[in-house]
């Protein structure tokens, strides 16, 4: 079973956001084992959406729509997908008493033209709205066509609570298992050279790179009848990897740093707090992302102004005068400041300039991380590149890294 | 001129990552009046790819590809694109003294493979490398085919330096501009319901709706030969439509709602600190994401452990014993809190329940906001619903959205 994801919507080719809910699909997808071989995304028009719809039913056994389900002129995602399957829309009574419904529920008045959204093509199997907008399926020929609504949230309750045990139970059971080793501190380039033997004698699993952000993750994918299965072919392989990556590979089943920190800290009965200069709150925010995170994320500071690395966290004013906020022991002293502050055993912390200009003389791209365990304070230079975003991006990474790398050795040494 | 975005990588279609290449194109290409009428992703799969390109060809004007420049062996862009134009690929001696100069200028070795970065189509123009992957591009009959490296940083910079004049001196300069108002406080069909006619009433420009995250963005793009022809177009409707949306319409001209409020406290000479406790640091992110932010933001306090909220930001015992730590009083003593700390006008604060579990009894998706601003306290209990992630980007726009109220009715009151 093969599919496609069509994303509705013209404030997608404007750019105005991503395509989010297309990756929240594949990942639900590669689950149970469909393959996804296209993504496409086309405006509110309705010859074009009915032309991409026409030509992923076509050639895709499932087609997963998002979007263009709302109460809006511009919504007509309904419309589009009646014409490619040559149906008629009619309203279902259900589907108006059920909107009627949600807005008693929320105690708010409902605007009449919501009522479009109970308009269905002929055959159609409603889906629950979860906000206000509902859902559908449509069996056409060989091809089973799915319509979700454009919000992350709905579409991702609909997609988990209906579609994937949907899909499951037409699809039979295979399974696709991915397993990712993180790389910090290796190139895309090196880090393929220390493996390409290992991924030149592989076609199951299949070993892939993807870099970004200041990490190579190198992803590990089976195929076969069960999890058992796939693990039995991932895992042997996932440990010659790491084997040739040595420290560089992060430690853990974590899909992100802050998520691998995190669950090292959590085995040791250790706390984290974070001082962050250019960073902002990123680091808390990445480190307060991960499910359970009370359990060793105590705080963060963003202390953007040079008054609040000394008031807030105590860095000396000798440091702030001579060597500068920007510096190997300012990003020592944030370090153990945050540690004290929150009282908690590690402690990190990011200075640096983010740009787009340099800052006090000290070019765009410099960034000082600092990491304080139990009292012992370690510091790295890094050199960011690319954008303002790109560079607090390495940033994040950078401190991450530094601590998960202190924490990995206190328990060896 | 029409274009078309594909984008490649197995990555994609595992959701191991979004397809935000497709989203900063779209940007550009909106800016210099290039219709964008398709986004497409595809594997790392010579045959699919292939056949995508040869669409895309058919279809549109300019095909710009991302992704597959790499050196390792599943990147295989520059054979596709060959592929489909009918092409031969050979080596390019100028290119490749160029990556070799590139590994000279990082003091690193050149892994041998890298070299098959510097094959080209013939007839192909290459793109100077920005990390290590040139980009490239090649007319093949009525089409432009473009390809640029996947990794965002290296795109986006041969994007703005190389692909937009490119394309600015072939199209003309027709122009297509947006203006979006962002609304706080009114669901996205009660926003309709309040323009209804005014959206009835226009075909350039153009108004839509994206809703999410706690807001409501009405975006309103006209098209035309000239900026200021376009901005005549836009700024009428603008107008008409704040008028009818009233206070729930954010002032200025900021692409979110962090910008919008950090211009206000720009222009007024005031400055924000946030104390944040289910956002963990989420709010100074956005805060300090916004260019020239050192103006205005003094710095954040993720204060996720109770302890933290009373040894850090000074919330009385008496409050965290009783109505606890997630309660009316306790935001407004973490705003009063974070003002007092950094010495700001204004202090923002965030706490509640993101989930996925309940917390001391209160239901996940109880959010209260607090504002502070000298010395007078402001405070409301907003209800989250979705999934984490959702309720922490409703209480982001919260947090920010009081900020902005008490300031605008302070320059009015």
């Amino acid at each position: 079973m093969n599919a496609e994801i069509v994303g509705v919507g013209t404030e997608l080719l404007l750019g105005q956001i991503a395509n989010t809910n297309a990756q929240t699909i594949s990942q639900a997808l590669a689950g149970i084992g469909v393959d996804v071989f296209f993504h496409c995304a086309v405006g509110d028009n309705l010859q074009r959406m009915t032309d991409v719809i026409r030509r992923a039913r076509s050639r895709s056994d499932v087609v997963i729509i998002t979007g263009g389900l709302g109460p809006t002129p511009d919504d007509i995602t309904r419309e589009a997908v009646a014409a490619a399957t040559d149906r008629q829309l009619h309203r279902d009574p259900a589907l108006e008493k059920e909107i009627r419904a949600v807005f008693e529920r929320l105690e708010r008045a409902m605007p009449e033209e919501n009522l479009k959204q109970a308009d269905l093509p002929e055959d159609a199997v409603a889906i629950t709205p979860r906000g206000t907008a509902p859902g559908f399926y449509v069996d056409d020929r060989e091809c089973l066509i799915i319509a979700l609504p454009g919000v992350p949230w709905e579409m991702n309750a609909m997609l988990t609570e209906d579609v994937v045990p949907l899909l499951t139970a037409r699809a039979g059971s295979k399974v696709i298992l991915t397993r990712q080793v993180l790389v910090v501190g290796l190139g895309e380039s090196h880090t393929h050279e220390r493996i390409a033997d290992i991924v030149e004698a592989q076609t199951n699993p299949t070993i892939a790179f993807l870099a970004g952000g200041g990490l190579v993750r190198v992803r590990i994918t089976a195929k076969a009848a069960s999890e058992s299965v796939a693990l039995g072919l991932v895992e042997p392989v996932e440990r010659a990897v790491r084997e040739r990556l040595g420290r560089s590979a992060v430690p853990g089943r974590g899909d992100s740093l802050a998520e691998s920190v995190g669950n090292m800290l959590r085995d040791k009965g250790m706390t984290v707090a974070v001082a962050e200069s250019l960073t902002g709150g990123l680091v808390g925010a990445e480190l307060s992302a991960v499910g359970g995170s009370s359990d060793f994320f105590l705080g963060s500071v963003a202390c953007y102004s040079t008054a609040s690395k000394r008031d807030v966290l105590g860095v000396d004013d000798s440091i702030l005068a001579g060597p500068g906020p920007v510096s190997e022991e300012a990003a020592g002293a944030l370090a153990a400041g945050a540690a004290r502050l929150f009282g908690a055993s590690l402690g990190l912390a990011a200075t640096g300039v983010a740009g787009p200009a340099e800052q006090d003389r000290v070019p765009v791209g410099t960034v000082y991380v600092g990491a304080c365990l139990d009292g012992k304070t370690e510091v790295r230079l890094v050199r960011g590149y690319g954008d303002r975003t790109n560079i607090r991006a390495i940033a994040v990474t950078a401190t991450l890294d530094l601590g998960r790398r202190l924490v990995q050795n206190e328990g060896e040494g």
